[in-house]
């Protein structure tokens, strides 16, 4: 394994061997001391077009944690505004002699372009609407540590804009690769045009599917994309899709909620549910340092020891 | 001591203990390799709602001295912008697995309320008016470099904007507590409403006081907050409350002349006394990387060696 | 040698050790773990007052690969926003007790001035339109590996915007104390008002020089500048001084085709000149990170070991 593009390129075996990393790697970060040499001497850089602090500060945690070199490059000050093309870009750091390249863009399938560029590793860390697989991957480890790695029969709703969400297609491909069962949950504007190639069931109605499900995932609502423009109001959108305290009482006590964040409190989750004993958000967040470091190791590391 | 948030939850065993652990890291800066790796493995997040390169690169080159990881959450590109409030933004810091966070925030109280919300180490790094309590160590560690660690009877004064000045509340504490006698000196309008629980005495006029200091403070006029219209221009307030080189030859030959920076040259201080053999502005900054430093290794380090 | 500001104060056994040292760390760079002890403990700083991602991760990579720490002064956030001036910023930044600064500024000679007010050994990596001595070094390497260093009776032309150009000034000067021959080409508009003080020729017509050239170097139209306005077209540009494809085939098949990046593909270059067997661009931005090495080494680390 080279890159990290989608969840959509990876076997059943290497899914499993990433989680067995991630559990590796979580013990790692539990230690007095959490740090282990295995990737000294490589040079990582994260080359984000999109903002995104909190992705950009796990991959560089995850790295440093590897004793890994990382390199920021700030797209709002680079060449780039000096009209440099995105293939430019990508070989000059190339030609700096990086080992990978961590790479967020608004377009679907830069990441992959970028690998025929550059002999660098690429992970992909979100491509517009498309992948977002690290983000799959933490989440299908935060399930598996509370269910165990056979998923076979659980119920996971996402619910939200999944049209927009490349964390919802990476979801569901890698929980349905592992057995569950997904329902997309959304109003039908705010739905994919067609389920072709999901691997999954979409519902317009939340409520009567809470009783049976094993985790529940709030996406966030994307104002700064067209979503808000997709139904009539916030306050209505909560109303139907909002996880309200009364709705989260509703679920099984063991069931899961979870959210990619950035969360808009009192939106898609309310702050009580947040925080609650189901919530395992927190969790979420943990456990990416731990998928992520999983990732760079098997991309830059194979060969040596994980700890 | 978990947390540093301000000079009022220190003792006088505390003060004494931090600027001891300073003079001890001053020696390690002064090292031909001024590297300990008394923090290896540990991670430590600047997190910095106001600018300030000054101060972030400080602390960053204190942790960078200790062997502990850097990682700058830079607030202009980070999540806050999609609307994310400042509890969520902390507590995804914290589930990466860090150490301690390096705040500054416009609200005054901003970094005692993150301590409720996490397990790491806070560092208040200037919260508004109120504190900025790693100013006030390496001030109290620059005089008493210079005079002894006993100050009973020094005189200091503090001169400018005091009242808008968290760097003067934080001083004056310090300095009080180790014994000196602290003189507020402004404008009326600048000085706070009530000295009700500052420790010190207050003047409007700066001039009788100079033949008797041990070190005079000046303050920056803050030109972004409302200092500038109170009072009626730049040019009076050099007059009556600049150092200027007449003024500076009214003081002792060995009263220490400092100033927290950056200075505003030529307004509440003259260039040739900024520059002058009293003046100690360059020792401050020296000195603060030492004591924060101090902070750091006394909040994380516990229990290893200093060096 | 503590400083490196211009190639001018450079002797011709400078040179000759600097391309040495950059010998070798290429092919430190190019281990399997291409890292090595040689500035542990040193601290350089980037303060950067013009964008440069290209040079100032160059800088970086070729730091951490000594394992020096580096600290970036974001002049964006810093306190020169607050009106504090560059001597008491770089005062600020040398009191932190740093080893190196790497400083591009937009005037002329900022560099050289800065070396008066602080200790620490100073970078010039580009200023105004004087100089860029690191772009340089990395150019005479790039041909030296290809010619070896003796470049007697070679034949080099810089072509484009030269009048602006800080790479062109200090690549003549670096080519010429080699032995090479170098011609300015450009349209009258973009030579230099005299050549006094350029060891080389110039001339306005390319195409009879091409089948002659050992090297040619194009430059960047500075659209940002005032290049743009000094020549009636683009089009009429590329018509004249582009480096088009069938120019290019009439380069002897050794000719090395060279840029500083970033590239106008299209304008100055074509894309497939540019990505062509005969162009080394990438080698430049390669060796870029290795002449850096050689400099900061120089600087900070005579007296240990290279490697």
């Amino acid at each position: 394994m080279k890159h990290l593009l989608s969840i959509a390129d990876l076997t059943r075996s290497d899914l499993d061997e990433l989680l067995d990393l991630a559990a590796s790697f979580l013990s790692v970060t539990q230690r007095e001391t959490p740090k282990v040499p295995a990737l000294r001497g490589r040079t990582v850089v994260s080359l984000f077009f999109e903002d995104s602090t909190r992705t950009r500060l796990s991959f560089e945690t995850a790295a440093k944690r590897l004793s890994a070199d990382v390199m920021v490059f700030s797209v709002a000050t680079s060449s780039v505004k000096k009209g440099e093309g995105l293939r430019d870009t990508v070989a000059t750091i190339a030609a700096m002699g990086i080992d990978a390249v961590v790479v967020r863009h608004a377009a679907a399938g830069a990441p992959r372009r970028i690998t025929e560029w550059i002999d660098a590793s690429i992970v992909n860390a979100g491509d517009g609407r498309h992948q977002h697989p690290t983000q799959a991957l933490l989440d299908a480890f935060t399930i598996t540590q509370h269910r165990g790695r056979d998923l076979s029969g659980m119920r996971v709703a996402i619910v939200g804009d999944v049209r927009n969400s490349r964390v919802a297609r990476s979801d569901v491909q890698a929980l349905s690769m592992l057995g569950a069962e997904v329902t997309l949950v959304a109003p039908p504007t705010l739905l994919p045009e067609t389920l072709e190639g999901w691997p999954c069931s979409s519902a317009v109605d939340l409520d009567p599917l809470l009783p049976d499900l094993d985790a529940v995932m709030l996406l966030r609502i994307q104002h700064e994309r067209d979503a808000s423009t997709r139904f009539p109001s916030l306050r209505e959108y909560t109303a139907r899709y909002g996880l309200t305290e009364a709705r989260a009482r509703r679920l099984r006590p063991d069931a899961l909620i979870m959210h990619p964040g950035p969360m808009n409190r009192g939106v898609e989750i309310a702050a009580a549910v947040a925080d609650g004993p189901q919530s395992v958000i927190g969790e979420q967040v943990t456990n990416g340092v731990a998928a992520r470091m999983a990732v760079l190791w098997k991309l830059l590391g194979a060969g040596g020891d994980v700890v």
